[in-house]
């Protein structure tokens, strides 16, 4: 069976590849990452180099024009500051909203994408890694369970019954994302999170934080360099 | 309410946007257009002239890149030649699969980008002209019912509940598209339909046959020019 990994550069997105990889192996597997306007272009850089790690197809496309409109903190035409707390923290503060780094709708588009070239290139499955500490409290509604539930349905009625989605971590949290990776031997020291635009991680956006603690959590150290 | 319509330029469309015109007020309507690969980008002039019938505010993607690997006998760079039969007749041939004008997922695609867009401008819905004559037989699996309401769960979950979408005409047929906008005296003469990108309408795909008898079954005539 061939699927599409939905692939960000990040610690989720990156081990959902090594699970895919290792599942139904290199030849199987295409890798789909997007440039919509983010900040932190980098993500992009990392996707490239790991999906040549793992050797497997890589197309990458620019949604970037979706999102002029938008003023979400993580665009790079946007004046808004990236908030310096975890997603915890900004939701005790906002209430239950999404929080300032929601990108309209962004899983669904991306996942909308991947479901197009998905069916044109015979894959059955479009395998990405939200998971529960990202939708919690409504900060990223576009990681939450009902959604997940509610897009695989409209892809596979969309796609005839020939396509479905999985987002394997939809009711687990980082951690046990990165557990799984250490089992894998995820190359993490290639993958990059920060939000912020620069050249090490700030080590204060709200996926800074939340990547360092799930790695602690796993009695394990983030191999990435961080500003402080 | 601000609302966002899909728009294509055709019949279905066309009649929705004069709808949703009539009822919140021109101000209140964003329309937006899709450049896929079509063969008939002939659609996409009708659409802006429309938008300014309208006095709308207009915008168009290109979201072709994502097509590159589908043999869609719709988009130009495929050699497939476009049906010359009703969608009933194609199905009747093919059992119940997508006819070869399917676009893989082209209406869960367009529906998530108009989600992106729809949230960054603060409209509260999506408005779409999918009709049951188009998904009769899977002919058009992402014009039906049950992909409607998939859909639509999909966006007010990963909007955050801001956003809901509808297609007004699910349940019905082009038949009734056509004697709601004829009651709105829809500019009929200045919407595109054909498959195929000639000057004229060819009067012989699936679109043409279907858009003919719709008119007629309203007992009214076609305005617009058919080679034969």
């Amino acid at each position: 069976m061939k699927v599409l990994v939905l692939m960000s550069g990040g610690v989720d997105s990156t081990t959902c590849l090594a699970m895919m990889v290792e599942k139904y192996g290199k030849e199987n597997v295409e890798a789909l990452s997007m440039y919509y306007g983010q900040k932190h272009k980098k993500e992009l850089e990392c996707a490239r180099k790991i999906a040549k790690y793992y050797d497997v197809s890589y197309q990458e496309l620019d949604l970037s024009l979706i999102f002029t409109s938008s003023d979400c903190s993580l665009l790079e035409h946007s004046d808004k500051e990236i908030p310096h707390s975890s997603y915890k923290e900004q939701i005790d503060k906002s209430g239950e909203k999404p929080v300032s780094t929601y990108v309209p709708f962004r899983n669904g588009l991306f996942l909308s994408c991947a479901a197009s070239i998905a069916i044109s290139k015979g894959c059955e499955l479009i395998y990405y890694g939200a998971h529960s500490d990202d939708s919690a409290g409504n900060a990223y509604p576009d990681c939450s369970l009902a959604f997940e539930h509610a897009m695989n349905q409209a892809i596979y009625e969309g796609s005839g019954h020939a396509l479905t989605i999985q987002a394997p971590f939809v009711k687990q949290t980082k951690k046990d994302v990165v557990a799984e990776g250490l089992r894998l031997k995820v190359p993490y020291e290639m993958t990059w999170s920060c939000y912020e635009g620069g050249e090490s991680a700030c080590g204060k956006c709200g996926t800074c934080i939340d990547r360092k603690r799930a790695f602690m959590a796993n009695g394990a150290v983030d191999p990435i360099p961080y500003v402080e």
